[in-house]
């Protein structure tokens, strides 16, 4: 049985654009994983009235409305109010979730306010499910043949529920046999790409293939429609080979994988360690990968050195050097390589230089002017970049350039 | 004249969770500025039917939509043409949109693909936008009284065309007279704040005073509805101040000032300078201060010393102390705050080590325990943390503790 879903999103300060609304893309994600069809995310403000009208038309459109926000302690959180007047219940309280509420304020050492009372009422009839992050439960309310869930605003709160207690739930609803594979793809520009791929986009109808620009490169989502798990599979392979064929290395990996990802688990594969020297990402690559579990044992060290003179007298790059080439150069970068590769003691050294802007940039060496090097067991890699957008945007391409570099250049 | 204004954001990645929607939040912020009313936000996939649908209900409610997304050139790019039908008006070409759409993959060094001339079709009577930084022109069709907004999908083209071109456009609805001022708050919880301003929240109408959840912490956000831009400014002035009395320190900013942003003005303001040592946050420390622009004049150093040998070898820190205390613990912070102080010549110098997780803690030292230290022109302060979450989460707050420890120990 495959069930119409609509997300809506209560809070003014989505409006108002105070914040993003990630918990629609993570329930939006969740769903698709289960082929649940997304038809309609909205959002409204707090404001009673409109809560109640979106509520009305998504039920007569769809089956399941997940509703996100508005279930907090303060007088402007309506959700649960107006759920239980729209659907005609009664708020009843649950004395088990006001112990729950007591006992969450007492492990985090906080005396609980009396406004947090009104999250222990649920309308009647609904099923409530244990927020172990904060103080609201979340609601399942099943009228007739549909169902409306009610989810805590802040995605730490909202999104262990909705993984470990929404998805088992509707995992029953989920046509079962829709199954994507992304590939990830770095380095080559969305038309560009294509027009490589573009006979297969349009000869495709199961699987189908579609190409998305993301901020940190391009996806191709492959999807299958099939009677068993093993078909689909089999029809996303025989795709994904023939895109892989056009695409080469371009496609660093699959599904949810980083850059980052990808290049720990190649470097752990390999046996490599690695040592990082930047400049003008300030420590960003560094924390990208760190980002990843399990970094500690590869990754010894890292310098950030924004000064020439941290350079010169920290790393070890020649004066000479910096004096001559600048210290936006591949020379500067290579040795800023050499140099953290014996340093820290690793097989890779990586070196990043550059000009991350607004200023700082000439004629010659303009903002977005990047070089990368890295020390591969002696071995010496480096490319330069002409990189465009705003300074954090340099910065963070700047990174995934250094990551898809490692990565390219690692082969064991 | 005040007008009800819709946002709708067209794209199947956007339903399958595949990216998150930060147009609709950019957009939100910039209508909000101006005082429009924003009432709802919407989102549908790649589907004609369903964006008619979604336009026709819209302009039924509302006086202004402004679609993003779906003005690509893929076949999967529909917008542009489903408006055109919508609203009858046929599809015309304008050779200027593609002479500029040619000059724009000439200065990248790229061939134009031919899937790129449906870009120069706009609806009969539309007014066309330039976009510097793709190929798709923005577009605005007045239809009566009503108006609909069209606007590319990949954020580096719609922020600066919604910035300098719709903004502009759109600044002779407002009502004008509508402020907001946000004060950022950090290192207190939602509801204790709640509780420090109950009465005040309560009791205003205008300006109003609403509190919000943010990743990075809370804010505050009055607003004041007036005759004149002095009388608003006046009346937030007034409720600021009583804020600001139940609040103290917890106050780090106002609107959109980032901790960080606060950190480098005040480290400007002292005439201070900051060397970085870091064991747990790998860098994020760093990074996140180089995001600043101008930080280069008072960071020259910064060191990730993620495996203890690098801590010993690099930093300095004593071996005994790591030995006997663990290379988790207050000492430690507190040698990698003055090893980094003395090896960078600052005035200021940081330590940050802890457990990120998900592995390494233990029932002495959980996942989450975080110590931050800082060397002070030689006074020492120091602060311990349990922290909760993710990884990354763990790593950002933690990053986050360390900002704000700095911001309050500057006092020049």
């Amino acid at each position: 049985m495959t069930i119409k879903a609509e997300i809506l999103s209560v809070g003014t300060e989505l409006l108002l654009g105070d914040i993003v609304n990630t918990n629609a893309r993570f329930i939006s994600k969740g769903l698709a994983s289960l082929g649940i069809h997304l038809y309609r995310q909205g959002v409204v403000g707090d404001n009673p009235l409109r809560i109640k009208e979106e509520i009305i038309n998504s039920l007569e459109r769809s089956d399941l409305l997940i509703i996100t926000g508005g279930l907090g302690p303060t007088t402007d959180d309506l959700t649960r109010e107006v759920v239980a007047e729209t659907l005609n219940r009664p708020l009843i309280q649950v004395p088990e979730i006001l112990e729950g509420i007591q006992a969450f304020f007492n492990s985090i050492g906080v005396e609980m306010e009396k406004s947090n009372v009104k999250q222990s009422y649920i309308p009647q009839g609904a099923t409530w499910l244990e927020n172990n992050n904060g103080t609201s439960p979340g609601l399942i309310v099943e009228e007739k043949e549909k169902k409306v869930i009610l989810l805590p605003g802040p995605p730490k709160e909202m999104e262990p529920m909705f993984e470990k207690q929404i998805l088992p739930y509707l995992s029953r609803y989920g046509s079962g046999i829709l199954k994507s594979k992304i590939l990830n793809v770095f380095g080559i520009g969305e038309s560009t790409m294509e027009a490589r791929v573009e006979d297969i986009l349009e000869e495709q109808t199961n699987p189908t293939v579609a190409p998305y620009c993301m901020e940190q490169g391009l996806i191709l989502r492959v999807t299958a429609k099939a009677e068993s798990e093993e078909e689909a599979n089999r029809e996303i392979a025989v795709v994904e080979k023939k895109l892989r064929e056009r695409l080469g290395e371009y496609i660093y990996g699959v599904n949810n994988e980083s850059l980052e990802e990808v290049v720990v688990s190649k470097l752990k594969q390999y046996n490599e360690s690695i040592g990082i020297a930047e400049s003008c990402t300030g420590g960003m690559l560094a924390a990208t990968l760190t980002g990843v579990p399990g970094v500690s044992d590869l990754f010894p060290l890292g310098i950030t050195t924004y000064s020439n003179e941290s350079k010169v007298k920290i790393l070890g790059v020649s004066e000479e050097t910096i004096r001559q080439k600048g210290a936006v150069s591949s020379e500067t970068a290579i040795e800023m390589a050499k140099r953290i590769r014996a340093l820290s003691n690793t097989t890779i050294g990586v070196g990043v230089t550059g000009i991350a802007g607004p200023t700082g940039g000439s004629i010659e060496k303009p903002v977005g002017l990047i070089y990368i090097a890295i020390d591969y067991r002696g071995e010496i890699h480096h490319i330069k970049k002409q990189l465009f957008g705003k300074r954090n945007e340099i910065r963070r391409r700047a990174t995934n350039h250094s990551l898809d570099l490692i990565r390219k250049v690692v082969k064991g």
